[in-house]
């Protein structure tokens, strides 16, 4: 039987800001990634999107970020280690307190952004984020890219981890995300794109832009919640991987 | 017996922005009000705070403030009770995560500056901020002023409570303090200071500027970090109390 | 001759995070009110809304606010008269720079949010504000709510000052705005709306919800950017002032 | 007859976070750089910089750093060219207001922390700082290294340039300054540190670390405002450059 986790970024509204349809799309994810107030997000949205998700049965998770918030956490800073592991501690705290008042409990964290991109490639990041987490709460399970440092760093240091894979971005040889500066960086075709899922999940296996096959773990597959067509490709791939006999559930019945 | 905490804001120092002489202070003190990156703090301050406290076995304390960096959380804000929860839950999580990653564990919550005197005159910001406690720990103690609508709503909602007292304030007939634009609204001999604070945990008594006296409630006493004579005034008073036969403890030994 | 100009905030967006319609309003409007990043906007955005401005022949206006990002500047602080001063000489200089850069000059300042409500009735922060537009550039029109202590010290200090009316609020006795708290604060209906500033624009007279006529100064209009019919009821009001023979100008072409 | 500029960055504080002995220093400075709220400073902090740096005929200079107040714009930051344009842009405005409501003009812009380092060496985002400052002004002085990017993107565009030097770092054979990581970064010995600096100015010469002599332009000479021996380094170095019958002036009398 196979059975994979559906991962979406949330719960990033800041103040009178709104991004995202966070409500419609909590019915086909089964775990939340919530910002918690540095690259996005505030603390009455974390409430909020909490609040959601727990009435979804989503799994919560921390989605820490740099302190950017004009940038939204995507540009890279030269952070230490032990900055990052503050920051990180910081975030989950956050989160903790409303997950903790609203009757619920933690179950992941994703790093965001540049965050998670330095982090994939940097040993002492991850290794510091790693045990940011550890420290907080060694039941929690932390996501990073397939094959990437952090998922190293959190098996090194006794974390549950969880592989994550993306159905609309295009594969290297050696396994690693085609840069969006590349023009096939892309998968925009709905249908290719949950097919190279849906392998992924059955086969370990995607094939990469250089024609080679590569493997893969796929245990939870990252969507994305703004973008016009969000919703629609979320309700797409939701039916796809169901017909193709795959559970969805969420990732702490997985790991 | 009598017996009493003594309490200090601690970790307000910010990135390159250096405030206070927490290490020293913390040998004189039983319970520290750690901020939280609101008005003041930021995550690498709230760690290495955290370990000096526990190292000095001193109680760790929230310290939640407004989102005003730049007015050190003193300016009042017109807030709901609702951000008023939203802020303090997140606010404590974020130390929450430091205590637990450090093997300790929160002892109270004392809100800073002008929330805390907001709070003081208003029910319904007390009220959201005792709730956002009980929520998330009902095992913390919420400090307040000896009087004021924040130990009314603690206690109303079922959280131990401090009555907090200043040694260096005056007190007007009606309990509250002398505001800080009356010329006489501080004591500034050390010796008057200590004596009044004597009085008020000895006999639960404070002479009023208006030649009365009021009863008051002294669990514990507010020190203050910054200043010239800080840490002079910390060892003054901490010596004094121990002359006149008071021991001095943490918080959470005494309600 | 009867001429008017309409104003609207702009440039509010930040970062990632989208508000407003901006491009599609300034058609409709003659003089944009500008947000110079403390309530909202970033410099990025202040440079495209600049620019947009300047194709359009809208007048560039400056529109300070609160340091409070996350609300929106819509929460009163209670802040100083010099800390009020400060912080508009600031944020006039940050929208100077772009309007410079880009090859033009500011027509006015106008307060935003809880600064412009707390200015209204506070005449120290009105004079503060006044002289801090005075001292940056004494040609700088100064907006206001007609009859407001805004309005009051600018024409003390010498400041050309633009009496602003609302066409979607209602009017009490005394010349205020009826509370938002109130049920009928707001007149929905656009051809009330759109009538109401036509009066008080042709006769300087607008009907006080206890039935009275009062006399009020109409130089500027203030509409709204976002909600659901902002768009609409921008080429609604435009073309209706047209139709009753009103001249719509920017106002620097009117006081 | 030889002459130079001494520069110094000012009005870093922030809030009730004091950093510096600014109104001392100015007494031996002839330029200051000054914070505009990005990495350091706030409005007030400008103001009163700007006062004091007027009173004691200091030349005003605009210090525009990153958006990171935690990381006191030290740490990298990955941003664009476009970006780094429209933050500068932003900051000169800022104190730009600050100087004209006090009376003054500004002289020069030296960027801050990351911002100056990543400039350094880098074309792009050089050229994107000079484009700023040569449309918000183009009679600013623009400060750099002595043989960095930054000069000569200023000079391309046609702006007065002033390349600094330094007076406590040693120098790399291609004219870099040693990296800070390494050991023998810093010239701790005062005298030592001036009379590098005298041969600069009267020679245009340095001697690597290496033990070549290499050539560089000395405009104007970089001291600290921090640290215990800032102030005391400060006069030394003054009297020293004037025993050895250098001229001491602002730099816009110099370039």
């Amino acid at each position: 039987m196979h059975i994979v986790d559906i991962n979406c970024d949330m719960g990033e509204s800041f103040g009178a800001y709104q991004i995202g349809s966070d409500e419609d799309i909590l019915d086909f994810i089964t775990s939340a990634n919530i910002a918690c107030g540095y690259h996005a997000g505030d603390p009455t949205t974390m409430r909020k999107t909490v609040q959601l998700a727990l009435e979804k049965n989503v799994g919560l998770g921390v989605h820490p970020g740099l302190p950017d918030l004009v940038g939204f956490g995507r540009r890279n800073m030269q952070i230490s280690p032990q900055e990052a592991y503050d920051l990180v501690v910081y975030q989950i705290g956050s989160l903790y307190a409303f997950a903790k008042s609203e009757g619920g409990t933690l179950q992941h964290v994703k790093p965001h952004g540049a965050l998670f991109n330095m982090a994939a490639k940097s040993a002492p990041l991850s290794e510091a984020i790693a045990e940011a987490i550890y420290k907080v709460d060694p039941e929690l399970i932390m996501f990073g890219l397939a094959g990437s440092e952090l998922i190293k760093a959190g098996k090194k240091i006794g974390l549950r981890t969880a592989s994550e894979v993306f159905s609309d971005r295009t594969y290297q040889e050696d396994g690693s995300l085609t840069s969006r500066r590349e023009a096939n960086a892309l998968i925009k075709n709905h249908e290719a794109a949950v097919n190279q899922v849906i392998r992924m999940v059955k086969k370990g296996k995607v094939t990469s832009l250089q024609g080679t096959d590569i493997s893969i773990q796929a245990d939870t597959i990252c969507i994305h919640g703004d973008g016009e067509h969000a919703l629609e490709f979320a309700q797409y791939i939701t039916k796809a991987l169901k017909d193709a006999g795959i559970l969805v559930r969420k990732i702490s019945e997985i790991v």
